[in-house]
């Protein structure tokens, strides 16, 4: 039974789990957990503890029947698919000192997977690595992996690491099981069946270093009983550090488990009695003793706010790659406009930025004798030249409108909306590219909307300084500039997405992406800057930045798998724009992040730093960028020449 | 002309270099050092070294024409393509501060470059870097790279590194240009037509720390005058240590280049004088002030031991990636077998080994009445058959012979042998896979040659599983144990072989290759040991080795691009056979080493040390290996379940 209804939730978080010890009654655990515990899906053992690949042959002879729970006999093959993880024996140490526990382990845990196969599991759950070595049971697994048809492999990892302050530098002696996952999966060439089932404690490490974790592919959260805290009225609850966390595994689609024993003393219940004990029957009914934990985790869930109608309808595109935009080199569609003219919030910005150009260009006194010149380059179907002419309306001041656009279907229907608006004296459509259109008055306002994601990465500099001719000397652009900005991510989804396509090309090209399954390893830096009108006395668009990021010690290692890149931009003085997270405009959905990713992945150490470099270079015909990591170790230069991902000009 | 002729050497270490300060007047520079100087050819500034592009705008308001160095007008392209490498401006910094400064240099590389490729030029040097942060430069280098057709850039690089102990444990201190070059050429992919061009100073960094470089692309050294000592008589001589690095130098095909004004007194001629001073007349003949150092380096050329024979024999070979035989899914053919018995050292060892075999099996009193059963397991055309025959003559005893062969083709070549030698009444010939052959008897040696370059990798241990039931239970087996050993190495070469094919599956495969432009970095290690007959209980020929190589601290940083493989075999009690190098039986040449790569190279900071793990796997159809790094960091697990490459069973 789902944790709760939350208004545009449909994801795998509404269920719980529960962890059982091995019973060979398979029936009876399901009814248990599931009938008369509430449970979704318990994780369960599929084969006898006890069992031991060597011991058998000595004993027998001959190989004999592994010793399994159940079989698709008892159970159907959809239950066994629906509500059954298989949990892959814990005594398995592939990388033991021991030969021949190592070549049980390795037996045992071919059989295991291969008997879940058979039963269509959709998941097995793989024992803690023993060690912080673990290339042997890497090797296993990934053999295991090139095999396996839709099954999901979940490497169970502790959430511990040591933030002591006296930790050596020798990276030895460091407990961070982030770093034997990261190996691990590395190993394993972060194949898309491996994932992660974090193991959380009773004491967490700190924010930063959890927050790596949400760059990961996580699909369950372990809460063993001994991390919950008892409330005033008895009844188990979780600290503030957990609940928070809790909040974010739900809001990042992974499974709540509960695992353990009853470790509080209920008001009603005292007995101290395990998760799968059969002989716990109060007044002849049968009660399962993590019930009051389950009834906690449902609480938490009801009680989170539900999720706004922008962010419910934005769901389906969370990291989903998508090409930027090529609008100068293509038109746009009529769907597109009228998806990009919903967003209110940006027009009320551009609305306000050209109040305050009106007022600051013609005094209040001269109102009614001036009459501002203003060209909408750009036009699209006219949002702007609504903004514009609301703005003079406004401030009462004069205006003369003239809407450039190259797009010949949308000069279309901007005719029909100056005719339907009766704007005609006022605004004067021009069929026109705006780097080409030879103009019978200069103007006193530009007005544009050309940036994308990435700030410039629409070719907004091109197409300006282009139009920089229809704009009197002391005249005004809006905006007057922007800035992109990136910064260092984890985001092992996306990396997988674009290595699926398994070619350089896919991962030298910049995506516009919905950011949700990342992790922010260090603040947003700006990168490029371009200001309108330019009047410096270098026109080139070429930019270079370098940039150094520190990740905080408190960290500890992580992985950058590429870049997210904003912007920010000033319409006009303080009204700015821009997506950039510490000063995002709220409310305005019209652009995306972008990603830039990395070729090969990078780990840094602990308190590391890393030096990025980006260009932006420009050719007659089209504008790219190229991008490296030179430290801590230097990737290949990203994109050379443009040859993967450009912008036509 | 070139420094001398060398038995065997055609290599381009016969020409020697000389370089040139800017002159306008190209066919005098030529005649200058290579009519009258007896270089082979000059590295000359292109480009009057007082351009700037941006002060030339500036001055005349146009664009005008770059003040090269001569056209193709007064020297045809064949002459400069033939004995010109063009020196680009040195006074270029793509990654200094100021802005206008990059963008000149920038220009100015590029004009430069072009002009060379029009002109056809063979290479051009690149300046050093000239700060540690060198992206800029590495980006600007690999876009001109990917449109070049054949000119190599050749990047200057002093060959400098501190061997201070006192040395920072912080990065940053380090100046070891090797660092730099290794930075700038993984920004450019390792790019094939990026090599260097060491500058040797007068003081040289550790043995280890220049081994490294025989590793990479190194095209030219340019000695400086001032590395040069004063002999006895006055004249320039080198110190042993320069004299060592010259020799390894000509031995890896890089040519001398000199450089510098004559610093050394010499008995006839006391003037200081620039390289291309053109008014150094003696008694009216123009004569080279470099031309004794030129002398020097032609007595050190022409004083090396010419290449032996078959070192001569085998230079084709030289890192040449072969695929390794698969002797026992496939026939030889005649021509492998002739090459093969050639390796008379081989069958020298084998004989002595059968000997003391023979010996210890029957004492000499009962020589002539015991007859020792002996069977050669993969006769081929019979050298095992003779060199066993030969053994019972040295010895006195008395032998009967059974000769095993799977290959039809060969065992008509044993017939025709043991017809020709009259063999008949001790020879038998049985056509058939030793693993399924039904003796009439058992053995009481079983004598193979089934050793691959790695020992095991041509499936010897499965092999002699097979043939084992046709040995006594006492008996001998030759060879009675086999050992594989790898070290890590530095192969630029060889990996961008590998990587030209543009798959994983190359670098997921061993090659067999006689490794000549590689730096080993650490003493082999042993990986995997068989020993027949196999008495112990488990029968498995599954293996799993996990190595920690230690690189020495006065090396410095490294990279790794895979690792060399070896064996060694004892063959019977001390008589071994082997490729290991420190052990290497010498004048053998059955065998080349074996080169397992790494997809993506690792780069070692000073002192670290790596972590390798190697599997050997089986299954019912094929054999195959597996290998991952660990430590620093993980690479993927190489060739999982043998997907790219197997030996088949």
């Amino acid at each position: 039974m789902p944790l709760g209804e939350r208004a545009g939730d449909k994801s795998e978080s509404r269920y719980c789990g529960v962890e059982t010890e091995f019973n060979d009654d398979m029936p009876h655990v399901l009814a248990f957990n599931l009938s008369h515990g509430s449970f979704d899906f318990v994780i369960a053992p599929l084969m006898d503890p006890a069992y031991r690949p060597s011991l058998m042959q000595k004993d027998s002879g001959v190989s004999g029947v592994p010793p399994f729970a159940g079989s698709d006999l008892v159970l159907s093959p959809s239950q066994w698919s629906s509500h059954v993880v298989g949990k892959v024996s814990s005594w398995i140490d592939l990388d033991s000192e021991d030969e021949i526990l190592r070549c049980d382990s390795e037996t045992t845990l071919k059989q295991e997977i291969a008997w879940a196969s058979h039963l269509s599991l959709q998941a097995c759950l793989l024992p803690v690595p023993k060690g912080k070595s673990c290339a042997n049971y890497a090797r296993c697994v990934n053999q295991i992996l090139q095999g396996l048809s839709s099954m999901q492999l979940w490497l169970r990892i502790p959430l511990v690491k040591s933030d002591s302050e006296t930790m050596d530098v020798n990276t030895d002696t460091s407990d961070d099981s982030w770093e034997i996952w990261n190996s691990f999966r590395l190993l394993c060439e972060h194949h898309s069946q491996l994932s992660v089932a974090l193991d959380v404690l009773s004491s967490l490490p700190s924010v930063n270093s959890l927050g790596r974790w949400f760059g990961e592919s996580i699909r369950a959260a372990i809460f063993s009983t001994e991390c919950f805290l008892t409330n005033a009225r008895g009844y188990p609850c979780l600290s503030k550090r957990h609940q928070k966390l809790v909040h974010g595994f739900f809001n990042h689609s992974i499974q709540i488990v509960l695992s353990g024993e009853l470790v509080h003393s209920l008001p009603k219940i005292n007995s101290h009695i395990a998760a799968n004990d059969n002989d716990n029957n109060v007044d002849g009914v049968q009660k399962h003793p993590l019930r009051p934990y389950l009834d906690y985790v449902g609480y938490l869930y009801q009680r989170m706010d539900p999720l706004p109608e922008q962010e419910r309808f934005e769901i389906g595109y969370r990291d989903y790659l998508q090409s930027p935009l090529q609008p100068l080199m293509d038109n746009l569609e009529a769907q597109t406009y009228e998806t990009f003219e919903k967003d209110t919030m940006k027009y009320i910005q551009y609305q306000r930025a050209i109040c305050k150009a009106l007022q600051d260009r013609v005094p209040d006194d001269k109102a009614s004798s001036i009459t501002t010149v203003l060209m909408v380059v750009g036009a699209g179907r006219g949002p702007l030249v609504r903004a514009s002419l609301q703005a003079a309306e406004e401030t009462g001041r004069k205006l003369k409108v003239y809407a450039v656009e190259k797009n010949p279907n949308a000069v279309v229907t901007l005719h029909s909306l100056v005719k339907l608006e009766g704007w005609e004296n006022i605004v004067t459509i021009i069929s026109c590219d705006m780097r080409y259109w030879d103009a019978p008055e200069k103007a006193d306002i530009l007005v544009s909307e050309l940036l994308g994601s990435f700030g410039d990465n629409e070719l907004s500099p091109e197409c300006l300084d282009g139009a920089q001719r229809l704009l009197k000397d002391d005249g005004i652009s809006i905006p007057s500039s922007y800035t992109s900005f990136i910064q260092p991510v984890t985001a092992s989804k996306l990396y997988n997405d674009v290595k699926s396509h398994k070619d350089i090309a896919h991962f030298e090209t910049a995506y516009v992406v919905k950011l949700h399954n990342i992790a922010r390893l260090a603040p947003p830096q700006p990168v490029f800057t371009f200001d309108h009108p330019n009047n410096s006395t270098d026109k080139s668009n070429n930019r270079y930045t370098k940039l150094q990021f520190g990740i905080t010690s408190d960290t500890g290692s992580a992985m950058i798998h590429g870049f997210a890149g904003y912007f920010d931009s000033t319409l006009y003085k303080e009204v700015h724009l821009g997506i950039e997270p510490s000063t995002s405009t709220p409310n305005m959905f019209s652009w995306f992040p972008i990603f830039f990713p990395l070729r090969t992945p990078i780990t840094l150490s602990p308190g590391a730093s890393l030096e990025v470099h980006f260009w932006r270079c420009c050719s007659p015909t089209k504008v790219w960028y190229e991008w490296c990591v030179a430290s801590p170790s230097s990737s290949p230069i990203h994109n050379t020449n443009g040859r993967s991902y450009w912008v036509g000009l």
